[in-house]
C-alpha cells in the first residue's frame, strides 16, 4: 500500500480494477512485518484471514463503500478468536472472544478488511501508549517519541500508513491527543451516538468509540458505517443515520464559529495556539468564548474516571495487584481511595458544566480548541515545561480533550499544517449530534491545504 | 373538628352549609394547642393566616375539593414566611422561605388550609423523630412509644385526628414507616411523579413527597391534586394527570397480586407478618414471589444515602459539627467516609434491582410487604429482639420498605385491622404510575373493614 494513499482512494482502485483486495492486503502485511517492529503499534496480526478476506472481495462485486480496505483496532475491541487484552497482561487469563465488536462487524460488512489490534495504555488509562507489558509505541515522526495515547497503536498505525483507517475509544482525549500528537484525524462522536458493543469498556459514562483516518472523506465514510441504534449496547443511543460522506460539500458561511479562550489558551506552548490561530484565520473567526470553570471539568473527569475506573477493577486491585503496569495500577488505587462525595460532587459539577454549554451552542455553532498543549514528548519524559512552569507530562496531555469528553460533545482533531515541526492538532467541537458541521468546515479546510495528513519526513 | 372526621367529609359539610370552614379551623387550632404540648407533632402554627384563609373560604363558594380542610406539612417543605427547618438547627439561620412549595400551593388552590410544620428526623435522616434540637414526636397509640420517622409529626397528627391530611417526604421509608407505626394511610407515589419543588432535598435520587390520611379516598383525592408537571422540578415527570377519587370503584377481580417471599418475610415479628395474611385472605392472594437480593437493596440504598447525604452537608460537616444532632452527624460522617467505588458498585446494583422488578411486574401487577418488623418500639429504645435476635432499632425500621424506594416504585402502607395491639402496616407496591391499582384494592379494603385508620383507644 502506497502509504499516502486513503481509504476510499484503495476502495475505488480494487472497484476500477485497478489493483486487487489481496494485493492491497498483502502489501499491507508486508509493510507490517518490515516496520512495525521499529514502531511497536501492532499487538496481534491477522493475515491468514485479512488474506481470505481479500480473496472473497476479489471473487466478487463487493458492494461496500470499504470494498479490500485493510484496517485495525485498539485492542480493546472484541475481535472473534482472540483474547480482548485491553492492554493488560491481566486479561491474557480471558476466553477468546466469540464474537466481533458490532463496529468491527458494520465495517467488515461494508468491505473492509481487518488486519489486526493495536497497542494502548493499560485499560485505557494514559495519554502516553508507554505500556509496560507490551513496549511503548513510537512516534512515526520521530522515534524518540510517544505516539501519545491510550489509542496510541491505532494513531500511530494510520500515520505511519501502514493502514488508513483504525478504530480507538476516548475516555478523556484517548483518539483525540494520539491523533493531533502522531498528524492524523481523530473522530470521536457524540457520546451514545456509535455503539460500544463488544468494547472492554473503562469508564462507562465518560467512553465513546471513534477512528483516525488520512482524510475528512474517510473519517465520514466510516462514520457513515458506523452510525446507528444497536440491541446489544445499552448506552447507544437511536439516533437515525446522518450520511455526512454525500453531505460535506454543505454551506457553512452561516456557521457561527469560535475560539474556546482563557483555560484554552493558557498552560499551552506558543505552538499549540498558533495552530488554533491557523484555522481560525482560514473561517475568518474572530470571536473568543469563555467555557467557564473549565479547570473543574477537567478535575471532575478525573474524578469520575478514577472513581469508576477502580470500581471495575477493584476485585483484581485486590488480588493481583503485582499484575497491573504500574502506571496504571497506582492510578486505580488512588481512585478506590476517593470518597463518594467527591465523585457525587463531580457528577454534580458535570450536569453543571453541560448546561454552560448548552446555552453557549444557542450563541455558536462551532467550537476550536487546541487538541495538546505541546507536541509528542519523548519516550520516558516526566516533566515538561510549559508556560515557563514545569509540569507533569501524563496529567497535563490531555487538560484541552478532558472537558469536552466529559459531557460527551462531538469532537474531530485535525492535523494543521503549515509547519515543519512536529505535529499538532485543532479541536473542532460541537453540539451534540452536529457531527456533519464538524466534517463539513473540516472538508472546507483540507480543500484549501490548511489542515491535512502529516508526510512522514 | 372531630377526630374520626376525613377531609373530604369535612369539606363537604362546609359545602352543604353544616358547618364553616371557620369554625372548623378554629376547632382544629384548639385542638392543636391542647393536645400538641404531649405529642410534639407541630414545630410551628400557622394560625393567623389559617383563620385568614377560612374566612375566605367561607365568603363564597370556593370549588376546591379540599375547600376548607385544614392540613400541614413536614417542616422541609418551603412555606412562605416561614424558614425552612427540615428538622435541623442550623437551618435557622436561613432566610424565610419566599414562596409556598408547589405541593402546598396545589393544596391551598384545591381550598385546604395550611395549620402548621410538623416535627421530623433532622435533615429527614431516620426512622424515630426523635429530634435532639425540637423533641421526640410521640405516638398518639402510646404516648410512651416513637412514632416513627423520619415524617413522625405527619404521621402522628393525623393519627391524633389533629389535622385529617399532612404531606411528608419518603426517601428510604419516612412516611410508610411512621404511617404503619401510627395506624394511618401513608402514599409515596411513584418517583418524580409529584413535584418536589420548595422542597429541602435530603438524597435527590431517592426523594419522593407524598401524604399521609385517613381514608383511602383522601389519599386519592390528595394525589389527584398533587398530580402534574412542574417546570420549578427537573426531576419530576411529565406524565399525564390520572385522576383517582373518581376511579377508585374499578374492578380488581384481574389484578395478579403476590405475597413477597424470603426476606420480606424474615427478621420479623409473627405480627407483622399476620397483617400481611390477613391483607392477602380477603383478597384471595395465595402467590409468594421472590424479589432477588432484597438485603443488598437495603444495603445499596443506606450506601446511596449516606454518600449523597454528606456530600449535601459536607460544609456544615467540616465547619459546625456541633450544630448536628448527634445521631445524624455520625451517619453524616459515616457517608463522608464511604469510598467512591461501593457507591458506584450501590448505583450498578440499583440498575440489576429495578431490572429484577421489570421482569417481576410481567407476572403480576401488585405486590405485598410488611411495612415494619414490628410495632413502635419505646422512645429512647435503641436495641430490640427480632425472630429472637437483638436488633439495632433504627437501621432495621425501614428494611421492608428501602428496597421498593430504592427503585421509586409507588406504595401505599395501608393500616390493617383486626388487632387489639398496636398499629402496624402492610405495603401494597405496584409498577412505575400504577397508582391506581394499588388505590382500588385498598379501596376495597377499606370497604370491607380490613383496613383502616386506628382509632384512638
Amino acid at each position: 500500500m502506497n502509504q499516502t494513499q486513503n481509504a476510499l482512494a484503495i476502495a475505488e482502485a480494487i472497484h476500477q480494477g485497478k489493483t486487487t483486495a489481496k494485493a492491497i492486503v498483502s502489501q499491507t502485511l508486508k509493510q507490517i512485518e518490515q516496520r512495525n517492529p521499529n514502531l511497536n503499534c501492532f499487538t496481534a496480526v491477522t493475515g491468514t484471514s485479512a488474506i481470505a478476506s481479500a480473496e472473497k472481495i476479489d471473487q466478487g462485486k463487493h458492494p461496500g463503500i470499504l470494498a479490500g480496505v485493510p484496517f485495525a483496532v485498539k485492542n480493546l475491541f472484541d475481535v472473534q478468536g482472540i483474547t480482548t487484552l485491553a492492554g493488560s497482561k491481566i486479561n491474557q487469563d480471558n476466553s477468546p472472544a466469540q464474537e466481533d465488536a458490532t463496529a468491527i462487524a458494520l465495517l467488515k460488512q461494508a468491505g473492509a478488511i481487518l488486519v489486526g489490534t493495536l497497542n494502548m495504555d493499560e485499560y485505557a488509562y494514559g495519554f502516553v501508549t508507554e505500556n509496560s507489558h507490551y513496549g511503548a509505541t513510537r512516534n512515526p515522526h520521530d522515534l524518540s517519541r510517544i505516539a501519545g495515547g491510550s489509542s496510541g497503536g491505532s494513531a500511530a498505525a494510520v500515520a505511519a500508513g501502514l493502514v488508513p483507517l483504525t478504530l480507538g475509544s476516548d475516555t478523556n482525549g484517548s483518539i483525540r491527543v494520539p491523533a493531533a500528537l502522531c498528524g492524523v484525524y481523530g473522530f470521536k462522536p457524540t457520546y451514545g451516538r456509535l455503539s460500544r458493543a463488544g468494547v472492554f469498556l473503562f469508564v462507562s459514562s465518560l467512553d465513546h468509540i471513534g477512528c483516525f483516518a488520512r482524510s475528512v472523506r474517510d473519517v465520514a465514510a466510516v462514520f457513515d458505517v458506523l452510525q446507528g441504534a444497536d440491541p446489544k449496547d445499552p448506552v447507544c443511543t437511536h439516533k437515525p443515520i446522518q450520511p455526512c460522506l454525500s453531505q460535506l460539500e454543505g454551506e457553512i458561511d452561516h456557521l457561527r464559529i469560535a475560539i474556546a479562550g482563557d483555560y484554552f489558551q493558557q498552560e499551552a506552548e506558543p505552538e499549540a495556539l498558533e495552530v488554533v490561530a491557523t484555522v481560525a484565520q482560514a473561517l475568518n473567526v474572530r470571536q473568543t468564548i469563555t467555557i467557564p470553570e473549565s479547570d473543574r471539568a477537567k478535575a471532575a473527569a478525573y474524578l469520575i474516571t478514577a472513581s469508576e475506573g477502580a470500581n471495575l477493577h477493584l476485585h483484581n486491585l485486590k488480588s493481583r495487584p503485582q499484575d497491573f503496569d504500574p502506571a496504571t495500577r497506582d492510578r486505580f488505587l488512588a481512585g478506590a481511595l476517593i470518597p463518594a462525595s467527591w465523585y457525587i460532587q463531580a457528577q454534580r459539577f458535570r450536569r453543571w458544566y453541560r448546561h454552560q454549554l448548552q446555552q453557549i451552542f444557542q450563541q455558536v455553532d462551532l467550537i476550536l480548541a487546541p487538541t495538546t498543549p505541546c507536541v509528542a514528548p519523548k519516550l520516558g519524559q516526566t516533566k515538561m515545561i510549559i508556560g515557563g512552569e514545569e509540569v507533569l507530562v501524563r496529567p497535563n496531555l490531555g487538560r484541552f480533550t478532558q472537558p469536552f469528553s466529559l459531557i460527551g460533545l462531538p469532537v474531530l482533531s485535525v492535523p494543521v499544517l503549515g509547519s515543519k515541526k512536529l505535529p499538532l492538532g485543532v479541536q473542532i467541537i460541537a453540539a451534540p449530534y452536529q457531527e456533519l458541521l464538524i466534517l463539513r468546515v473540516a472538508h472546507f479546510l483540507e480543500n484549501r491545504g490548511i489542515i491535512g495528513t502529516y508526510s512522514l519526513i
